[in-house]
């Protein structure tokens, strides 16, 4: 090997250099596969620098594959085989859209993407300076665990918390009802885990959650789609197929809908209620967008004091999804039950995110933070309507808060060549067909409020319906 | 209410001295819930202090469940039921041990209790101090995510890390062929989603990973053991179930396997595979405990070129069961399908621990790190089987390395009932009969090395054998 040059005064440190300077005559095809690099004790002789200097700058290159460690031998410079760049997956044709490739989409959309088809803010929107504080303050905390297995529930200060927030909707839980879980979504596959067969009818409003719908599907489940209306649920209809296919559960989201962003209203919730009791079917409540409802609303757990509803909440949409922290709340039996299938699917939970999460609830800023949140959606979703409204689309309601606008394409039976056209812009929007459970034709598609105001998105539209007329 | 005597200079900031002033009045029955608190100017005026402050403090306690706010009316003792305290579950009955119970009991167990069941290290044993710094070091990098949701497969820098430290055991995998999960459990559970349908039969190891057999059952799989020797499999019996059974899968352990800690031998692996070629069907292969192996040994993995074989690693061992970080490499298109399961039953894996673990893989200690994990492993190993030949029991065999010993108890044909007393003593035992297939009756046990030198232990087992003598 080529002696390296080494500034001990530059202020970067002498392993870094070290680190850097040998990668580059690799990379550089100096040096090269197979050859023996300098004993440490002769490399470190050799540039005036410590031999632990040299063993750790050695080490970190045997971790970054640039060099292999032979025992009693020397450190030789790896064969390796350089892995491709980016190798995530290209977009997939038209025709093949489903629940798994949308969710992909958005998540993997590059920083160029227009993410008009997302369920969640921006990451501008959320308080990630206020995750850091309270992550700097649990790294200061001795008591905090970082390494040892959470509890099967979940952090128990977290659980202990849940209850007065969940009183404030008018829930009433005790902490032992309360299981932690990855996200509303794995509080979704749980209860799933619980409730569902093979086989086994599920119902599933009508347009909704496509995610929920794809993980029932996994799980072999026949959806049946109860009809949405602006205030909840076909009730005569949710009777209807009710007493005809005999389900054991119905997935519902009461609270900003996905995708209309309509709310219950008391008297649906009734009976609804009412209906599940007839025929003895159980209710999952999926409320991941609770916080950003403006004001107050039914919920069905809230009625039914967690008997046959089963309520799921995630901190997801107001405090970080990449965190992934949601909750099952539930009867004392079905919550052991839903216990037991986390322990078996995932074992547990991080105790450290969990930490993060009670500290951002109980630390006294967070109901002014989701206030802002909900003042800055508002104002989103009056600029969204009117964008809508200009380039020709009818919205199925002017939703009184949250994320979402469902809005119909006129002159279109199906919006889904118009997402695949959009795609070919990187725009990725959400067509209708994806939130209905037999994924039937729908011209309707679900907006974003926050990105459907990128200027790009309008102009797509405009340019779209022009051709359509 | 009355007023609060704070103290300007004791150090303790005056938010956190309102806040637990007022919470002492209304713990002591002083504030009685519904009674309407002094206004937030008033309260300043009174206390010298700024409104702000006062503001920070009811926030809090409203947080905290302690205030309501009214708005436009003022702050006001919330009704709270007092939840209960430490609601962890009573340990069940003899007889109904399971995998979730087990899995349970052992993260459940306090301070006190004695987890010799534990599949893992004490927290004492791992790098905490490192978690702590690199966690210090992604707060410090204003690029790190914490609060956007991270991309379908995982964090991209620790997907081309990992090929990698493949390499170093003979895998060969391309970054894309990689999707980071939920620890190995996770990474199970998308396995037998892909794998398996309710009524499938599937190849296990027998003995063999009792929260697999949980996680199975769970999907409605029939379970097949494969008796385990000291070398794997027992490769004749495997050609037999195979042809009369038609798995499409066989999961199965070949490093330190789960409980034996014994090792597959070359000439079993090249069978195993030739069988699964000639059946046609799936292995995977959980390699959970890699990193703890001292020397080289065979993966299936690293014969098959991962085309029947899906391979799982997890740094819940070696770096943190907290945090709930593993991965799965597998051919291109199973990759894509757990991918897709991964999306519709988690949505994604929290970057920010990825992150942590890429760091704590890449900043060059970690390979000295687990060899003194080994070292340590080596002797707690040498340690408890002296123990357990002083009292009396008998290895299946002396293990290479890991973190468990598989030993028989003279003179019962099951241990269930001595794990029963034990934990009336809060020592956790795993008896033999969890790691079966059927539950069959086992006279065995398995030890967690480093917990098994405790001295509780050893005189438990020695009176117990007394007792049967």
């Amino acid at each position: 090997m080529q002696q390296v040059s080494l500034s001990p005064d530059s202020g970067v440190p002498l392993v870094d250099q070290i680190v850097h300077a040998i990668r580059g005559q690799i990379d550089d095809r100096l040096l090269r596969p197979g050859a023996r690099l300098a004993a440490i004790r002769q490399f470190a002789e050799l540039h005036g620098v410590s031999r632990f200097t040299v063993v750790e700058a050695y080490d970190r290159l045997v971790a970054q594959g640039y060099l292999q460690s032979r025992r009693g031998s020397g450190f030789y410079v790896a064969h390796r085989s350089v892995p491709e760049r980016t190798p995530e997956r290209v977009p997939l044709e038209p025709g093949a859209f489903d629940a798994a490739w949308l969710m992909r989409q958005a998540l993997d959309a590059g920083s160029e993407g227009l993410r008009a088809s997302a369920g969640w803010l921006p990451r501008s929107w959320l308080d990630e300076e206020g995750l850091r504080r309270q992550l700097r303050a649990i790294l200061r905390n001795e008591d905090s665990n970082l390494s040892d297995y959470g509890r099967p529930q979940g952090y128990l200060p977290l659980r202990e918390h849940l209850p007065f927030r969940l009183a404030e909707s008018g829930i009433a839980a005790q902490p032992s009802q309360i299981v932690l879980t990855h996200g509303a979504t794995q509080a979704l596959d749980m209860a799933i885990h619980h409730f569902v067969r093979r086989g086994d009818a599920v119902l599933v409003d009508d347009p909704g959650y496509f995610s929920l719908f794809g993980c029932l599907r996994l799980h072999g489940a026949r959806l049946i789609g109860v009809p949405w209306t602006p205030e909840g649920p076909d009730t005569a209809e949710l009777e209807r197929l009710a007493a005809e296919h005999k389900p054991k559960v119905y997935f519902t989201q009461s609270v900003l809908h996905n995708p209309t962003g309509a709310c219950l209203s008391p008297a649906n919730a009734y009976r609804i209620l009412q209906c599940a009791e007839r025929h003895d079917f159980h209710i999952v409540e999926d409320d991941a967008y609770c916080d950003l409802h403006p004001g107050q609303t039914t919920r069905l757990a809230a009625l039914d004091h967690l008997d046959r509803v089963v309520y799921i909440g995630s901190f997801s949409k107001t405090l970080s999804g990449n965190l992934r922290s949601g909750f099952v709340a539930a009867r004392p039996d079905i919550a052991d039950a839903l216990t037991d299938i986390k322990v078996l699917t995932s074992l547990a939970t991080p105790q450290a995110v969990e930490e993060v999460v009670y500290r951002m609830l109980t630390e006294g800023h967070y109901r002014k933070y989701v206030e802002r949140l909900r003042t800055r959606l508002g104002e989103a979703t009056a600029r969204a309507l009117r964008m809508l409204e200009r380039v020709g689309l009818t919205p199925f309601i002017a939703p009184q808060g949250g994320v979402f606008i469902w809005a119909r394409m006129p002159g279109l039976d199906d919006a889904v060549a118009l997402a695949a056209s959009a795609a070919r812009e990187s725009i990725i929007l959400a067509p209708g067909t994806l939130f209905r459970p037999q994924s039937q034709a729908s011209p309707l598609i679900r907006f974003n409020v926050v990105y459907a105001n990128d200027v790009r998105l309008e102009r797509f539209l405009a340019r779209a319906l022009d051709k359509l007329a």
